[in-house]
């Protein structure tokens, strides 16, 4: 079985965007350092791309390299235009979603349509190999955590508080045990965290 | 001016206890250690008292005793009875709260009822002396936040996920930054940070 990782960018009070889904200041740190971060680390990346810190880098390198499959909600995949077909991080992504694949959208793209959570890990899992699965943090992350899917808790946590907005955790209301966290990296505008769940 | 301190126990998504204001496992920190932490340190505190690790009390000690005045909101007032007129730490609290004393609630004890957060931390302020203003987190310490009046955060994250409850910043909804955290210590059963207030 492939791990399951919960991941996103998180303020200090738990949100991963604003109301209006705008990360706002909380993805600073993918554009205040000086080593490109893409899907294939470009020499020459796109302008605008993310340019993390050494340390940063050092931590969500591997972490990129080392996930199969992303599972995410439909409301992700039409934010990004499922990022055109190319995951930022691994070669296969699940969307959790009652619509199907848009037609004509990237027929070559290995985009898998699912409606349910549980059936999104299950196919994900068929789909990730030997690497991880990297699960969006939202109502997709929530429910896969109270499914009790999911194997760690990865925040990205920037040192800002949004008072409000889409919550890491989705509208999730059962508690859950973590254990001690067994990374904290401190970043330039973040601190990156995990947590393996409690079983 | 006495540093303000914005200071709680939290989970990783941002709640301070429970809807039912019950902090369930956010507080096993307290009690996990061979520590005893109280007040004034005795040496045979009562049983069932705090105590907690030697890493979080070396931590939270010098926090206690700079400690000059507390600020806190009404309902923890009523929850802990105002800890029957002995504060945790300091020796002065201001109650934001449209409610006066009790009547005949310990005449002696220097508690000062104040009705709204910009008279209250002014209070405060007054009472400090040296010492630093610690407020809760919760209602009172999210207006606070928002009025600028907090010098710092300090959050005692617990690695626990409780899905819905009262909120660390209250009900707070503006944003604001704070710097990359200045303490970042890992305690068993809790991580410290402190973040300063950006200007």
């Amino acid at each position: 079985m492939s791990r399951v990782v919960l991941h996103a960018v998180v303020s200090v009070d738990g949100f991963v965007a604003d109301p209006h889904d705008d990360p706002g200041p909380l993805f600073d740190w993918y554009f205040n350092g000086d080593q490109p971060l893409t899907a294939q680390d470009m020499a020459d990346p796109a302008p605008g791309g993310l340019r993390v810190s050494r340390t940063s880098y050092d931590y969500v390198r591997p972490e990129w390299d080392a996930t199969g499959c992303m599972v995410i909600g439909r409301r992700l995949f039409d934010i990004t235009d499922g990022w055109e077909g190319r995951p930022p991080t691994g070669d296969h992504v699940v969307v959790v979603s009652h619509r199907s694949r848009p037609d004509g959208w990237h027929p070559e793209a290995s985009y898998h349509f699912v409606d349910d959570v549980t059936a999104a890990l299950r196919t994900a899992q068929e789909l990730a190999g030997d690497g991880t699965i990297a699960v969006a943090a939202g109502d997709v992350g929530g429910q896969a955590l109270a499914l009790g899917l999911v194997d760690e808790v990865a925040m990205d946590v920037a040192p800002v508080v949004l008072g409000t907005g889409k919550r890491f955790f989705g509208s999730l209301e059962a508690q859950q045990l973590l254990e001690d966290p067994h990374v904290v990296i401190r970043g330039d505008r973040v601190l990156h965290l995990r947590f393996r769940v409690r079983r």
